[in-house]
């Protein structure tokens, strides 16, 4: 058994794509189409261990996110290079309390997902 | 950059525990908790390359699972060995169509949270 995938809903495929892709350096792994009825587009970092499918369903309909789903998270070399990025575009964000064991900053995405990135440990 | 982990938030740590790992297969790689208020629990497979972290807030608070996250995918080797334990479960579960390009369930976490299991190309 290995794990494979988390399946979001969007609301703005090309809004989310330019998040996952521009910002946070994600890769668009493979794409299809059910018809005219759903875009499916999934996404991976440089590994390609895991991936990040993209659900948008093409008539417009809304969603209600609710408070039950938590996070998605991701690893980066520079934490404090996304957050001058994040402060550039005046995105809101959340930085982790000073002395934290570790150090990350919460975004949103363009659905509304809490996103989390992480200080990576090497640097 | 690389994708890290996807959190949910859980109910019954004890259940959602046993189905994915009893169940599923997956391993606790750490577990940690903040004070008497809430437990987290990472769990990976057996590449240990991508994390589930399961978040337990121990007031007893519910949540609304609304209708735009997704699900969350696992790949195994064989699909109706999962198939008949599910069934003797007697778990609700739905199969992919006959002739679909690829074989696949989804059934329900305790939690409420959609599961796919797909069929891996090796068998």
């Amino acid at each position: 058994m290995r794990m494979a995938h988390t399946m979001i809903r969007v609301k703005d495929l090309d809004e989310t794509l330019a998040f996952y892709t521009e910002f946070l350096g994600l890769r668009v792994a493979r794409e299809s189409a059910i018809g005219d009825e759903c875009k499916l587009v999934f996404l991976t970092d440089e590994s390609g261990h895991y991936h990040l499918e993209l659900t948008f369903n093409c008539d417009g309909r809304d969603y209600t996110l609710g408070d039950q789903f938590g996070h998605l998270a991701f690893v980066v070399d520079d934490l404090e290079a996304v957050v001058a990025r994040v402060e550039e575009k005046k995105w809101w964000f959340r930085r982790s309390k000073p002395g934290n064991r570790s150090s990350y900053i919460f975004v949103k995405d363009p659905n509304g997902y809490d996103i989390e990135i992480l200080q990576g440990k090497s640097v």
